[in-house]
Parts: C-alpha cells; sequence; structure tokens
C-alpha cells in the first residue's frame, strides 16, 4: 500500500505525468511485490520561487 | 499536539471543509485527549491530474 | 480519495489509534461524501526531542 | 542532506521568502554542520480556508 | 529538482529499497528530463499499526 | 502559523536539535513576521538506508 509524493517544478505536461506516473507505479510495484491498483501517488507542483537549494530561491537562478 | 495534513481532490466548498475539520478535531483531541486548540489541520487540494492510482492519473479515468 | 498524514507524540495505545482511525475515517467519508475504503490514513509517532513549538523542544518542556 | 518542508499562509513577498530560506538554510548548515548546497527547501503556500486551528478554517477566524 | 516521498510498510529488504530507489530515479529523471543527481528520494516505513484503510489498522487485518 | 517539518539523517545530538530549533524559530518569525509561539517544528530523523540521491542509497556511498 504504498503511498508516493512527488514534489517538482511546475510546467511539465500531461503527458510527461502519465509516463512518469505509469513508469514509478510500474517500479514499485515490481520491487516491492505489491498489486498496482495500491500504489497511490500525490504530485506537487512547485513554483521557482517556492523551491530553493544553497539559500537561494529557483526563481532567483539564472 | 497533532498535526494533521488532509490531502484531497479540489472541488469541495467551504462549508464541507468547515464540517470536516470541525469533526476531524472533535475525534483527534477526544481520543488522543488533548485540548483542540493544539489541534493544527492543513488541506492541501490536487487537481485531479495531480492524483494517481494504478498508474492511471485521476483526470485520464472516465 | 483522500490521503491524511497524522503526526503525533509517541506513546499512545493501539485502542486510541483505532478509535481515531474509526473516527476520522467516519467524517471524512461523510463530509466529503466519498467511500470510506478510499480513506488512507498514514500516522507518524514523534519522539518529544523531535517536536518543538515557540523554539523549545517538548523534551525540554517539564 | 537536510530537506526542508514550509507551510504557511499566503500573501509573502518574494523579498521576504529570500530572508527567509538564506536565514533557515545558515541556521541548518551551521547547526548540523552540513554544507548549505545540500540544504533543500520546499515552501507551500495556503490559502486561509485550507488551514485550521481549535476546528475552525482561518477564513472563518476574524 | 524533483523529491519524492515514499511511505511504505516496514519489512522491505535493502537490496528491495536498492531496486526500488535505482528504478525511480531512472523514470523520473527520463520523463522529467532532469539529471539523476538531481532526483532525491526519501523512504519512510510504517508499523503495521500506523496505516489504516476503510477505518482499519493495517495490524488489525488478518 | 507556519508548521516546519525537517527531515535529517539520524545521529544528531539533542543539543544540535535545540540550536537548529531555536534559530529557525527566530528566522521564521522575524522574516514572516509572526509569533514565535505559532511556528510549529517536526523533526524527522531518516536511517541511511532510507535516503537517496542520484539513485543510490546513502547507506551504499562509502
Amino acid at each position: 500500500m504504498p503511498i508516493i509524493q512527488i514534489e517538482l517544478l511546475e510546467g511539465r505536461t500531461i503527458e510527461q505525468k502519465r509516463k512518469m506516473i505509469k513508469g514509478v507505479t510500474d517500479v514499485i510495484s515490481e520491487t516491492l511485490n505489491c498489486k498496482p491498483e495500491t500504489v497511490h501517488i500525490i504530485i506537487r507542483e512547485m513554483k521557482r520561487e517556492n523551491f530553493a537549494k544553497n539559500g537561494i530561491l529557483f526563481s532567483e537562478m539564472e
């Protein structure tokens, strides 16, 4: 019954999300030996001003 | 001092959120024996293209 | 398909968790109008040295 | 390699986020003895109707 | 710079985690078009008494 | 009413946590202009086999 939360910068297409979700579910169900219908995935999209590394917002990096 | 995070599909009314929050706070404070004013709840609303089960985005289901 | 994450201080009994889970699931499914079997709940227990308010760890409060 | 998630009410300026991120990264890298470039921070902004305390939504408090 | 949080029931081997991590990182970096070294994954293991579905703790299901 | 979740590798002392919590609370309350008693912080400690970067578990890195 794995629950996966994926945090990424906004701007991906539905097609990218679709492939990502399919691929992650396959990997999880194969390696953990669980049914794909028990795999739940939450995607959270971040604005570039809401993600930071090294003390700097992504919106401030060129 | 419980902190609760609730992830749900978008589209609920304020009235639904109000009742949900009130009910969850009551249950938590009664069963955990803590004061309601220490119960904090975060609601996160997801677009249907940002939640998946069984490798399929909710926006792709019928 | 709500997913709920509950963060609480450790030390609760199974009986308390059982009642809490049952009550929260009932409230969520009634107020959001969704089937109880779609309600998933994750409980995370924190040591008192891993939760803080007002700049002070709970393990330091008497 | 600390990962920090900060949940706050919406309405802060970029300048406030910039200072917050810089300050938190400095504190974390100094107290945990890790390189600032390994500190990742996610900011999540909540609408006032999506945060509650004491069973009441923030949008309902005057 | 995706950050992935995976919540699963405890009891998996290091070998399973290793394969899961490798597979998820490959899928994410290919579908999102990002470098694998920017993919960070947090695994959280739950006791069966800390995960519930349909109002019932997993430790209570036979 | 900010809520902060900090994920870090296990092995830090109480003294380090105490300083980290104090420093983060000061930064948050100053930059966001909120009272320190509204700042809540959750610390989550990860085993090295439960954190990964670049497709590799930290327990596997030398």
